[in-house]
C-alpha cells in the first residue's frame, strides 16, 4: 500500500534532487524512514526527489489520526557526520542523502517555513582536520562487514570537504507549545513533560545529543560505579577529576598488511599503551569506529578528530607519515582527557588483543550496546555540592564562544600563512639561495682560468661559498617539515576541537533555556517548583560538565601551544645556527686565500 | 671652391642618413674633415648624407696627385667614447655622427667592400658600469666651457646604453700592401715604414691607441725623468714597479652646491688624500675630465670607469650614496695602480686647491698639452733587460683573453642573480616573515580572550614571537644594502675593467703581428734585420706593459674579491646571528609561560 504524506508548509527546492511541495499537497513517500531529515518521494506533479521530513505529516494508511509519526525511531542509532552533529540520528539509512540537509531545516520556523540563514562557513584549509563518516560505517553493521575492507576499497569523498567550523548561530528553540508531530518520540523517554515543551526541531543538537531529554528528566539508566565520573572544583573552576592512572600510548610506524592473497592491503598501526606495555595492531577503520562510538557517547566532550581519510596514495610515505603524526596527536589528546582516557570503549581499543577476534567482537558488541550514551551519559556525572551560578556560567560560555570564534579564525589564518611560508621555503627560498650559490661557483670557475698560483685559495674559497649557499637552499627546503608541519598538525587537531564546540555550547545553552522556561512556567503557575528545580539541577550537571570540558580545553591548549611554540623556535634557532655554521665554514676558507 | 672625392668602391647605405656611392662616382664633400670615419656630402644623384671616408679619395682642388689625403689630422686629439676606444681621434668633430660608424668599416676588406660581422654584444645589466663620454666634453674646450654647467644642465643619454663588453673578435689587419690612401698620416710620425705596412683601418684600436705608431718606430718625444715608468720582474712575472709613496684618498659625503643665484646646483665631493691631508672639492665633471685624460694617455692601462652619469634624480639620497660608493671604489683602484696613482694629471686633480682657479686651469692646460700620451706613453716605459719570449706572451695573453671572457660572463650572472636575490629579500622574504609574525600575533590576540589567568604568559610569548618574526622580515629587507649591494658595486667596477681589456689586448696583439710581419719581410729580404729588431724591441715594451697591467689586474682582483667575499660572509653571519638572537629572545619568554 502506498505511503502518503501531506505537506504542512510550502517548500521550494534549492538543490538538485529536491522537489517542491505546497502546503496541503499530498505526497507519495518511498519510505517512511527519513534520510537525515529528508523524505524521498514524489509530489502531486509526479516529480520525484527529496523534501524536508519536518515539512510534512505522514498520512495513516488506514485511519487518519491528528498526530502523525514524522519520524520512525526504529533501528539502532548511528552517528551522523561528526562534523555536523554529535548525537545519534534516529535512522540507519544515512546513505545517499542530499548534502547535509539537517542544516536546512535545523532552524526553520514552521509558521513561516523560513529557511535558516546559511551558516557562515570558513574556507577550509586542506590541513584542516575533518573526519568523514563513511557511508558503510560499521558502527552498527554486521560483524561480516566489519572485517570487510571498506577502509581500503571503498570510494571516499561522499561528503565533500565542507567547512568544519560553523559560526555560532545557535538554534535554541524556545517554543512552549508541544507540536503534535513531536508528541511521539522513541528512545529512552521515560515520561514526557507536558509543560516545558520539547524542541520542535529534532535536528537541534540539543535534542540529538540527548541534552534535552536529560534536562527534562527523560533519561533513565542504571549507573554502575565504574561508569561514574566526577567534576571537581579546581583552582580555575570546574574541572574533570584527574585520571588516577594516567597513561600514554605510543604509535609506531605502521606496516602494510595484505589479505585476500595480497589482493587487498591496508596499513596496520602498532599501539603500545604505557599501562599495559602490550602492543596491539589497529587499522584506520578501528580508529574510525572508536571515534564514532565516542562521539555518540559523550554529548559535551570534544572528541579529538581522527586524521582525515584519504582514498588514493594511502601507502605513500608522506601520507603514512602525516597520518601517523595525526594519530599521535589524536592519541595524546585521548590519553590526556580524564573521561575519554578511562572509558571502556577506548580501553577495549587499546588493550584487546589484535589476534583474539572473538574478544574484539565481544568488546565491540558491548560498546555498541552501551546504554550510558547521550542523555544517559549525564546520569554518570557527579558534581560538587554547591551548584553553579547559572548566570555566571552563561557569561563564561558566551566568553568562550567568542574565544573559540577568534581562535578558529586565528588558527585558520596561521595555518594558511604557515602553509604558504612552507611552500615558499621549499620552492622560492631554496631556489634563490641555490642560484646565488651557483653564481658564486660560476665566478669561482672563471677565476680558476686566471693562471695565477696565488689565487688558487680564493678560487677554492669562492667555490666553497657557492657550495654553502647551495646547502643553505637545501636547508630552507628541508626545514618546514621540521618546524612548520608540526605547527600545522597541531592547528589541525585544534581546529577539530573548535568544530566540536558549537554543538557542546549548544547543548549547554539549550539546557539553560529550559531552566529559564521552567522558571517562567513556575511564575505563571504552569509548573510546580520541584519539577523546575529538577530541570535546574540537571542543567547544573550539564553546566558543570561543559565548564569542565572548557577548562580541559584551555589546559591542554596552553600546554600544547606552549610546547609547540618552544619546539618551533628551537627548531628555527637550530636552523639559523646551522646556516651560520655553514657560512662560518666558508668564511674560514678565505683566511689563507 | 667645391671639394670633391671619387669613390674607390661601391657602398650601399644600411642606415638612415647614409647614401649609396658607386665605384668611380664623383662625390661632393661638405667638409674635408671626416666625422668618425664618415664623410658628409652628396652623390652624383644629388642625395646628401654620409658615406665611409675610406671608400673615397679626395680629389685635389687644383692638381690631381695619385696619393690623396683621406684624413685631416689638424685639431687637437680628443677621446672617443672610452667604451669603444682608448685612443685619440684625429678630428674634433665627433658630434652628431651616425651611431658608431667605426664598427662598420673597422674590418672591411677594400677589395670586396664587405662589412665586418656585427660584434657579439652581451645584454647589459643596469648596474653595469658605463661611462658615457659627454658630447660637450671639455677636454679640449675653452676655459669658458669648463666652468659651464654642462654637468647639470645638459641632456644625457646621447649614447645609448649599449653593451660595454665586446667579444674578442680582435681585428688585427694583416695587410702588407700599403694603400695609397694611408701614405700620408699626420701626428708624430717621424718617418714612415715602407715595408711593414700600416694598418689600413684607421679605426683599429691598435692604430688609434698609438700602439702601431710606437711599434713602427714613429713615436718621438722627450722623456723627462719624472715621466719614466718601470716594469719589473716580480715573482709572478712582469709587474709595474710599486709606487714608492703609496697613498689613499677619502671621499666624504658630497654636499649640494648652488651657483647662478641658486639656479644651478651640483654635488661637490670632498676628497682628502692621505699624502697631503688637504681636502679638495671636486665635482663629477672633474672626475669625468680626469678620466678622459687618463684614457687618452695610457694605451695599455685599464683606467677604472667612473660611476655612470645620471640626468635625473641626481640629488636623491640613493643616487648620491650609490655614486659616492662607486667613486670610492674608483678612487681605490686609482690609488692602487702604481702608474695611475703617480701620474701628474691625477696628482693635479687630488692636490690642486679647489679655490685657486688659476692653478687649476694651469694644471688642466698642462695636462691637455701633455706629449707623453698614446704612442709616446710607451717611450716612458723601462723594462727588465731580458726580453720576453713573445710566443709565451702570446699564449698568456690568449689565456687572459679567455679568462676575461669567462669572468665577464660570471660577473654578469652573479650581478643579475645577486640583484634578484636582493629584490626577493626586500619584497618576498620580508613579506613572508612578516606575515608569519602577524599570524602569530593574531593567534596570540585570540588567546588573550580566553579568560584564563594561567595562559597570560603564553599569550604574551606568542605575541613577542610575532614581533620577532616581523623584525626578522625587516632584517631581510635591510640586509641587501649591507652585503649584496657592495658585491654589486665591486662587480660594476670590474665589469668596467673587463670592458677595457679587449682594446688593451688588441694593442698587444697588433704589436705582435707587426713583429711576425717584419720577420717574414726579413726572410723575404724586404726589410733589414735592425729595423725588424727595433719592431721586436718595441713590441717587447708593449708586451711588458701589457703583462704588468694584467698582473696588476689579477693582484687587485684577488685582493678585492677576497676582501669583499669575506665582508659579505661576515655580514651574512652577523645577519643570521641577529635572527637567531631575536628568536632566542622570543623563546625565553616561554620559560615562565
Amino acid at each position: 500500500m502506498e505511503l502518503q504524506a501531506r505537506a504542512l508548509y510550502d517548500f521550494d527546492p534549492e538543490n538538485p534532487g529536491e522537489i517542491s511541495v505546497r502546503e496541503d499537497e499530498i505526497l507519495t513517500l518511498y519510505s517512511e524512514r527519513d534520510i537525515e531529515g529528508w523524505f524521498e518521494g514524489a509530489n502531486s506533479k509526479g516529480e520525484a526527489g527529496l523534501f524536508p521530513a519536518s515539512y510534512v505529516e505522514i498520512l495513516p494508511t488506514t485511519a487518519a489520526p491528528a498526530a502523525v509519526v514524522v519520524n520512525n525511531n526504529s533501528g539502532a542509532p548511528r552517528p551522523m557526520d561528526p562534523k555536523r552533529t554529535r548525537a545519534p540520528m534516529y535512522d540507519n539509512m544515512a546513505l545517499g542523502g542530499p548534502n547535509n540537509p539537517p542544516d536546512k531545516v535545523d532552524n526553520f520556523s514552521p509558521g513561516s517555513a523560513q529557511r535558516p540563514p546559511h551558516q557562515q562557513q570558513h574556507l577550509q584549509h586542506q590541513q584542516h582536520p575533518q573526519h568523514q563518516q563513511h557511508p558503510q560505517d560499521a558502527s552498527q553493521g554486521s560483524e561480516d562487514d566489519w572485517y570487510d575492507d571498506w577502509d581500503d576499497s571503498s570510494t571516499v569523498a561522499d561528503d565533500p570537504p565542507s567547512a568544519v567550523y560553523r559560526d555560532f548561530d545557535y538554534r535554541v528553540s524556545t517554543t512552549t507549545t508541544t507540536s503534535s508531530s513531536a508528541q511521539q518520540r522513541g528512545g529512552h523517554q521515560g515520561k514526557s513533560s507536558a509543560t516545558v515543551g520539547k524542541n520542535l526541531n529534532r535536528f537541534s543538537t540539543f535534542v540529538k545529543s540527548g541534552g534535552e531529554a536529560f534536562v527534562l528528566g527523560d533519561a533513565a539508566g542504571v549507573v554502575r560505579d565504574w561508569d561514574r565520573l566526577c567534576v571537581v572544583l579546581g583552582p580555575h573552576g570546574p574541572a574533570w577529576q584527574d585520571d588516577p592512572y594516567p597513561f600514554a600510548c605510543a604509535i609506531d610506524d605502521p606496516t602494510k598488511q595484505t589479505k585476500f592473497k595480497g589482493m587487498k592491503s591496508y596499513m596496520s598501526y602498532k599501539l603500545t599503551p604505557t599501562h599495559t606495555q602490550v602492543q596491539v595492531n589497529r587499522r584506520y577503520k578501528h580508529f574510525d569506529w572508536l571515534y564514532a562510538r565516542l562521539v555518540l557517547k559523550f554529548p559535551v566532550i570534544s572528541v579529538p578528530h581522527i586524521p582525515e581519510k584519504q582514498a588514493t596514495g594511502r601507502f605513500e610515505e608522506d601520507f603514512i607519515s602525516k597520518r601517523r603524526k595525526g594519530l599521535i596527536w589524536w592519541m595524546n589528546h585521548m590519553t590526556s582527557h580524564p573521561v575519554l582516557a578511562q572509558c571502556d570503549v577506548f580501553q577495549h581499543f587499546l588493550t584487546c588483543s589484535s589476534t583474539d577476534e572473538k574478544a574484539w567482537k565481544q568488546g565491540k558488541r558491548k560498546a555498541e550496546k552501551d546504554e550510558m550514551v547521550g542523555a544517559n551519559f549525564f546520569l554518570t556525572i557527579g558534581t560538587p555540592a554547591a551548584p553553579l551560578d547559572l548566570q555566571e556560567v552563561e557569561g563564561k560560555i558566551d566568553g568562550f564562544k567568542a574565544f573559540t570564534k577568534r581562535m578558529d579564525e586565528g588558527s585558520m589564518q596561521l595555518n594558511a600563512t604557515v602553509g604558504e611560508f612552507a611552500r615558499k621555503q621549499i620552492t622560492g627560498f631554496k631556489k634563490e639561495y641555490q642560484r646565488v650559490g651557483q653564481a658564486f661557483k660560476i665566478l669561482g670557475q672563471a677565476f680558476e682560468m686566471d693562471q695565477q698560483p696565488y689565487s688558487a685559495g680564493l678560487n677554492q674559497a669562492i667555490s666553497i661559498t657557492g657550495d654553502a649557499y647551495e646547502a643553505i637552499g637545501d636547508y630552507f627546503a628541508e626545514q618546514p617539515s621540521k618546524d612548520l608541519d608540526p605547527i600545522m598538525d597541531l592547528l589541525a587537531l585544534y581546529q577539530g576541537h573548535l568544530a566540536n564546540y558549537p554543538d557542546i555550547i549548544h547543548v549547554q545553552k539549550g539546557a539553560l533555556t529550559k531552566v529559564k522556561e521552567s522558571q517562567k512556567h513556575v511564575e505563571e503557575a504552569k509548573m510546580d517548583a520541584p519539577q523546575a528545580e529538577g530541570i535546574k539541577e540537571r542543567c547544573n550537571i550539564i553546566s558543570f560538565a561543559t565548564m569542565a570540558e572548557i577548562q580541559h580545553f584551555h589546559r591542554i591548549r596552553v600546554r600544547d601551544f606552549k610546547a609547540q611554540m618552544q619546539q618551533y623556535l628551537q627548531e628555527q634557532i637550530g636552523f639559523f645556527q646551522k646556516i651560520t655554521g655553514k657560512l662560518e665554514e666558508a668564511l674560514q676558507k678565505y683566511d689563507n686565500a
